[in-house]
């Protein structure tokens, strides 16, 4: 259909987003070579700071508020300082904002990130949606008292309460159908001295599913796990949801079809998957028809140096990311 | 066998030591008063930081090594520094010194710092010794990795194993006969991050018992459910002894004679017991028979401002020192 083809995408490794970058840059220079005009206009987006809470998405689609930007980030500063920071004038985000009129569709290229690809010898990754995020502190309260003098029998210890707590998370995760995960990450005991029996335990707890009803029935079930545990242990367990939760953001099921028929044209292999990232695509959802293209990662490295990605599984990205991009140009979602 | 007696001390409530040397002074100011001479010089001592280190009794004893005075404390300065903030001459210190010959015995008056006597109604503790304590870090070593994307059968999680681990440790302590203790009072999971699977665990583990080889029994027996926990979790758990140990200090068992018969004299209960905490009397062994006598504290609470022990425990701890001092200068120990 098409007599050109990307053979190689320059740069040897890539970090993280950069390969999507990099492939569309490949798609557009294609294009241009070989005198293609798109019926829609082509736009490449590299959006600003997805790792620290996909505020250039989000400034483009739902707006940021002010909360948002008074968000105290690891370099200190707040969101709007960091704008700042980087030479952006934060009277002016309001412009970033674009109407869902503007868009025919919004496609990314990401690597996996996970090693399912790399593992399973497959190409091309077909992202289903983007799994929703939720986040609690749980407050573990027992009563700290002197590790010397307080018998084993007559304790209150809020780490054990939260040793178990910690154990049923993955129990519940595990013994449950599916892809769902949970995960306590951070943990603080109080007084936090080794000749103290911890009086509070506060960690965190996360769950993740492509399906927001899911993750309800696994936090439930860590919740009545963890009513029997403070009941049993005399501890009271306290859950308090972080508002940081994005719910679950499928990508349009046209354009799940529209990639996998250009990986098959293409003789890739190619599985339909969830992302467990959160990534721009999520925001995305909400203002036009999103697909997804994953690479694989090799070894599943992520956010480390030793992230690597082949420049082979680059250019059959880029190369999945021009057919899909002319097949919608061509009508495919109309 | 002699006319009069201690009936209250003076002072609501108490702080920790304090009662000891309120009962000191009203001893010695009862002999004063009934023209009492003893045989043996009778010495009245405060020690300099019992919680922070037993720095005072160590000073008197085994004297202060070089590397004992640069211990940096809560306070920011090291003891060294500490003992000139407050007027004291660190080149004077071997001054302190006292040897063997000085000494015809010891004892010390505390509040129990725990609930056994409070709570059975017992007036008085003779206690056996002060238990021994050993500190260890214990590291866990797990792989790091993104919680979104890395599915829960391909997790090496560090702190799935600290869970297990501190329930075999309580698990360890209650399942053996005897008064040991063992405490996790302290954890930290790296990065630590809610959205991380924790890639590596430290955390503190403390074992209490008057008898060192039972010591040794409880950690080998943690040692050998770590190892089973780090192979089934592939997660490999080291322990890193802390150079904090104190020998278990039996005391001398004629001065627990000498206490119980006080007592006993007295129409008072007592009972024989460890003490869980650490105090300057364990020091005091190594170079003079010690004797320790216990006072009930009110639900056995210490080291709090809700700390209280009865104007009657306070004046029938002082009567038993009184009757053990006197016992002893007529020759008891002889």
């Amino acid at each position: 259909m098409f007599g050109s083809h990307i053979d190689s995408v320059p740069g040897g490794g890539n970090y993280d987003g950069d390969v999507g970058v990099i492939a569309a840059i490949e798609v557009a220079q294609l294009l241009h070579e070989n005198g293609i005009k798109t019926r829609h206009p082509f736009e490449i987006v590299s959006f600003t700071d997805e790792e620290g809470g996909l505020t250039g998405s989000r400034a483009m689609t739902r707006g940021l508020s002010e909360s948002a930007l008074r968000v105290v980030t690891h370099s200190g500063m707040t969101i709007a300082e960091g704008i700042r920071a980087v030479g952006g004038d934060t009277d002016r985000l309001g412009l970033a904002r674009r109407s869902p009129e503007e868009f025919a569709a919004f496609i990314e290229l990401h690597i996996e990130q996970g090693a399912f690809l790399h593992e399973e010898g497959i190409d091309i990754g077909v992202v289903e949606g983007i799994v929703g995020i939720r986040w609690w502190d749980v407050t573990i309260k027992g009563i700290a008292n002197h590790a010397g003098t307080t018998p084993m029998n007559r304790r209150q210890d809020a780490m054990l309460s939260a040793a178990e707590l910690t154990l049923a998370v993955n129990k519940v995760a595990t013994s449950m159908e599916g892809r769902q995960v949970a995960t306590v990450g951070r943990i603080r005991a109080e007084p936090g001295a080794p000749n103290v029996i911890p009086g509070r335990v506060v960690m965190s707890l996360e769950i993740r599913d492509l399906d927001a009803n899911k993750m309800q029935e696994v936090f439930d079930a860590i919740k009545a796990e963890a009513e029997e545990i403070a009941e049993v242990r005399n501890t009271p367990i306290v859950f308090a949801e972080i508002d940081v939760a994005s719910p679950p953001a499928p990508t349009d099921f046209r354009m799940r079809e529209i990639i996998a028929r250009s990986a098959e044209d293409l003789g890739l292999t190619y599985k339909f998957m969830p992302s467990g990232a959160g990534h721009d695509a999520q925001d995305m959802t909400h203002v036009a028809p999103t697909g997804m293209i994953f690479v694989p990662s090799v070894d599943g490295i992520s956010h480390s140096p030793k992230e690597f990605t082949s420049a082979e599984d680059m250019a059959n990205g880029a190369n999945v990311l021009l057919r899909t991009v002319l097949a919608i140009d061509r009508g495919a979602l109309d």
